[in-house]
Formats: structure tokens, sequence, C-alpha cells
């Protein structure tokens, strides 16, 4: 598989009152066709990824209401869902439209506006990712992480302190990133003293609620000097913690990246640096175990002694853009918002925050609690 | 382009009280992978079809939840969503996975359950297909097919007798399909006498709220008995009805057929059936005329003389299903139902409404009022 990035682009991502979906979209897609040196009209396909869209504001078919509103009317378009795993999933969908035959030049947007909701009303919404058990038994997704991160502690010695060196790390990550949530770097004692959410998980492990949207272009036309994506893998598990047979694990991030892995004919050695679905402290420390990237039981301890934060990462680099924890977590552009990160960063043009003589990089992200995962492998 | 169905699978379209949407897809998808011959371990990627399970029930991924609940927990899967248009666009979107070469066998799930919501927030819900602009305003989907019925009537004399004509000739349709929502056929009398819903539109020219689910197994393996879709387009169009430059065409229409024609290697006067996208009797006629199977203007009169009726066709039937007025219109398995319709025609296994040496089909599904359209042309 060789599919070049030929753009980037996203919008800050925040509560931005005053912007709407179509504005954020507007501003993400201008920036990515901008950089991509391609002309707007050799787009022949559009992959939206939204989550909430239908449940908080009543608007489905964004396809074709994107299109519209980008002045790409007539091209085909339409919606990709998979809970938080949507931006991942509608990257997956174009990929595969390139590499049919199909479409030469696609667009991927994800988008999503979540601050203009009761916060009440956002997390109901955000159940829609959990089986229908789940919500009956009244949990949020903060609880059903706790649940892993109670697993996690019980079975291995996994502490808060531990914990909390994800979203440390994540913050200092974001306050290097202009286009992050949070441009302000926390300590430890500040995540153990913020106020719990579902015990063990504090306010300060939890990602925030987010507006934003991020694009990219996607072409078949093969310049050397660009990033391709080599790997594009998915998996599913089941959609309840009750279905699982493992609380430590998360099946379908092993057996999608294991896939990717595979596809792109690459070892974890290669890899120098990953997005990973952070949405809680836990999950970082998940996703990084369950890919190989540390021994499982063992990435909270390597967490705390910085080997995955930039300067000391030994290995990789993991969440440089700060992650959803620290750049923040508009659902549906997240995973198109990796890919965006991980392109730049192998393009050498990160600033602050570059990795250095970064070759190879991957963005794995989730739905729910690990029910569906996707992982992208991109080589400069 | 050469896609084999190898399966297909429905539940009776209905009122169906009884039956979940779990229960649904399991009907399906079972009655799908039996018809198939193949193995349920062969299946290696799923695409579901649904609108509405997060506006009305708060349920997102679905791709997830299905693989889980069919027994296929781990295999790739995700939601697309275009409105009315989502069940053809997941077919569209499982022939791109085929032919990328990422997957060889894959299922397509059309799912939607209605009937358990109050009909004004089914009503509410379906209106997340159009514009904002028409939302605020107070429009149905009733209404915006109304404007576009009045329309036609004003440019080419088309009567309320005629639009009556498509709704008597699905039901008859309908009522030889043991699995469509009704049974009973219908008179020109019985449609013009019924309630006004949208002034030209009566109760009879609208299609039903359904619950139903539709599958397909689609595989590169190419059986020569078998039969194959030979062309996939989609096109898109103004959301709402103001940003269009004409009320008596759908161009979205023209253009995805057009193309769907190229790609096909088929002229118009090869198709011997087609099941096209009448939410709407005015569907029906603009589907026909858009499409080319009649001079725009003239269609009304034609299906009044029973042009495109089972028995008294002369050049292709419409809608022998029933189509979305008589079997039915669970929004996301219409789309799958329409592959389902036209394959188990082309193997000539339809009993009474089988349409007599039909080689070529053609499949049109719609979202909104036009803004998404997709095109299926299958041979045997």
């Amino acid at each position: 598989m060789n599919i070049t990035v030929a753009g980037t682009g996203m919008t800050k991502f925040g509560e931005l009152w005053a912007a709407s979906p179509r504005c954020l979209a507007g501003i993400a897609v201008s920036a990515a066709i901008k950089d991509s040196e391609i002309e707007k009209k050799s787009i022949q396909g559009i992959f939206v990824a939204n989550m909430l869209s239908g449940m908080l504001g009543m608007q489905g078919h964004l396809g074709a209401l994107f299109a519209e509103e980008l002045g790409l009317s007539g091209i085909p378009a339409y919606t990709v869902e998979g809970a938080c795993a949507s931006g991942g999933l509608a990257v997956h969908a174009g990929i595969m439209s390139i590499l049919s035959g199909q479409y030469d030049t696609v667009l991927v947007l994800g988008v999503e506006k979540m601050t203009d909701h009761k916060p009440e009303l956002v997390s109901s919404a955000l159940m829609g990712a959990g089986s229908n058990e789940e919500r009956l038994a009244g949990a949020t997704f903060p609880g059903l992480y706790a649940i892993l991160a109670r697993s996690h502690m019980e079975k291995y010695g996994t502490t808060e302190q531990q914990l909390a060196s994800v979203a440390v790390k994540n913050h200092f990550h974001a306050s290097l990133n202009p286009l992050a949530q949070f441009s302000h770097p926390i300590t430890i004692e500040q995540v153990m003293r913020s106020s719990c959410v579902a015990d063990p998980l504090r306010l300060l492990d939890c990602s925030p609620v987010t507006d934003g949207a991020a694009a990219i272009i996607l072409t078949k036309q093969n310049k050397k000097s660009s990033v391709h994506i080599i790997a594009s893998q998915i998996a599913t598990d089941s959609l309840g913690l009750a279905g699982r047979k493992s609380l430590t694990e998360l099946v379908a991030t092993k057996q999608a990246s294991a896939q990717a892995f595979v596809q792109a004919g690459v070892e974890r050695k290669d890899i120098d640096l990953a997005e990973v679905h952070d949405c809680f402290t836990i999950a970082e420390i998940l996703a990084i175990e369950d890919m190989g990237f540390g021994k499982k039981g063992e990435v909270g301890t390597l967490m705390e002694q910085g080997a995955y934060t930039l300067g000391t990462a030994e290995r990789i680099v993991v969440n440089s853009s700060g992650g959803l924890k620290g750049c923040g977590h508009p659902i549906g552009a997240t995973g198109v918002k990796q890919i965006v990160e991980i392109t730049n960063q192998l393009r050498g043009v990160c600033g602050k925050r570059q990795v250095k003589n970064a070759k190879v990089g991957l963005a794995h992200n989730v739905g729910g609690s690990g029910a569906t995962a996707v992982v992208h492998i991109l080589r400069k």
C-alpha cells in the first residue's frame, strides 16, 4: 500500500464558541488544499468523519452538506461513523476508494462541535458508543475507563502517579503545539489534586470536550518527497466491557496493529513516533502496551521515567501533538488530526515539538471503550 | 468493475413491533450467508447502513455492535451514512473495499427501526437529511417533495392522477412480494381520496414508516452463473432545494446514472428493470426521467399507460419489489434491499413478480430531497 498524504490542515482545537461546524470545516479544508498544492477541482471524493451531529444537532447527511459548503457540490461524499474512531475509519475509507481505482484524489474531513450543547447531553450522546447494557446501568465513559484503570492497577501495580504522568507528558507536548486546546504544562501534583471523576480517574486524567476540524488530501500520485500511508487496518471487539475476555488489554488494538505492521512491512523498532488514543490516561498506557511499544504492565513505570516524552524518549515519542488529553478531542476530527500530526512530523515542520529524524510514524484511533481500533502507519 | 453478489437476505418490511434492530439484522444476515453458500468466517469486512439509530435511540457505533451481535467480533466494521441513500452508499463502500484488494468478501447490512418512536420524532429526525434553513422554516420531506411535484405539474402538465398511478403500480407489485409492507392493491380513486399530506401529495403518494433489514454478501470470486455489480457511482447536489438550479430534475441522479452507464459499458436500452427511489410518487417520475428511461415531462403519461408496470411494460419494469411506496422504506435498509431485489430478479427467483428474461438491472437510491444519489448496475 502506498497512498500519498498530499496536504494537511486543521483548526485550533478548543472551546470555539464563535465557530460553526461549517466554519471549522472550511478552515481545515482550505488549509489542506493550500498545503497540498493540488487544485480543489481535482478532489473526486469526500469522506466525512463525525459522531455527534445527528444526536446533538439533528443534522445528518454531512457528506452532501460539506460538499456544498466547500464548493464541491456534485462530488461523491458520505459520512463514516464508528464512535471516537470515526476519523481513522474515514481515512481508511478514503484510502480504499483510491486503491480501488475509483478515485485518484480524495478529501478526508473530520469535524465535531461539542461545546454548543449541555454537558449532560454530550455525555449522554457519547454513551452512544457503548453498549445498551452499559447505558441502562448508568455507566459513562470515565466510569468504563476507570474499570480498565483499576483492573490494570490491581494486576500490574500501576499507580495513580503513573497515570498522571501520561497527562503531564501530553500537556507538555501540547504546550509546544499552537493549535492545541491546552497551552499550560501541568504537574503530577496538579493531576493528583484535581477532582475525582470516576475513581481512580481524576479530572486531569480525562480528555476534554472540544470543538475542531482536521482535513487531509490523499492521492495516488507518488511524490518521492512526500509522506505516504503504508498500512491501514481496522479491528473490532465486543461493544461493552462485559463481553471482553480481559480488562487489562484492548484486543482490537492488538489485532489492528499486528495486521498493520505486516501490511507495512516494518517492525515496532522502526517506529519513531506514534499518536495514540489517550481519551483517558489509562488508554494511552493500554495502547502502548497492546501495540508492543513496552511490555504489558511495565509502561506505567516507563512513562514516569519519561520514556515516551519529547527530549527524553529512548525509542518512541508518543502523542507529540499533545494527544487527546492535551490537544483536545473533537470526536470525529481526532483520527484525522492524528494523520495531520504524523505527516507534519515526518515532514519535519513541527517546530518546538519536532521529533528528530522521524522517518516512520503510527496513528492509533479507538472507538468506545475499545470496540473499534484503527491503525495507520506512515513513512516519509 | 465486476463484483459478485454471492448472497442476499432481508426481513419482511413493516411495522415489526416485536423485533429489535439486532433481531432484524440477524434474520437478514443469516439469510444472506445461507444464500451465499459462503462460510461466515470468510467475511472480512462489515458495512452498516443506518440513519436514525443515533438520533432516535442514542445508539451509535453500529459497526462493532453488529459485528459482535452476528458472531463476527474482530472483523473490521463501520457505519456509512448519507440519509436515505445510506444503503446504496454502504454497498458502494463495500465494493471499494474489495476492489482495493483489502478484502475478498464483505457483508453489507442495512437496518432501520422506525416504528418504536413517536411519529413527530421520526419526522423531525428525518429532517436531519435536509438543510438547516429548511428545518428552521418548518419544512418536512412531504413538503419538500410537494414543491418538486407542484413545479413538475406546472412546467409539464403532470397530473395528480399520474402521480397516483405510481402508487397504484407499486402497490400492485408489492402485492406480489411476500416481504412487502403492503399486500393490498390500491386504485387511482383510493389515492385521490386519501387525505392530503402536503398539497398535491396525498397519504398514498408517500412511502410509509417501516422497520426492516436487508443484507448482501459481496465477493471478488467470479462465479459465472452469479449476479455481478458492474457499476457503482455516487453524486451529490445542494442539500436544500433553495440551492438548486431546477426544481423539475435531480442533478445528482442524472450525474450518478450517466457515470454508471459509462462505467458499466451498457446503454439505457439494455436495462430490463430498475429499483428507483420512490419516497414520494413524484420522486419515481423524476428518477425515471433523470436517468433517461422516459423523456422529461412525458413519464407521467407513460406511467398512467402502464409503461413501467409488470405485465404491460414495454421497455423497463420499475420497482418490481413494490419500491419504497409498496415494499416499505426502512431508511438504511432501502438501498441494500434494492440490490437484493435486482439480484433475485436477475437470478429469476422472484415468483409472481418475476420480470421475464431480465439480464441487466439498475438500483437508484436517493438521500434527502436529492442531495445524494447512488446508482448501481447489475448483470447476470
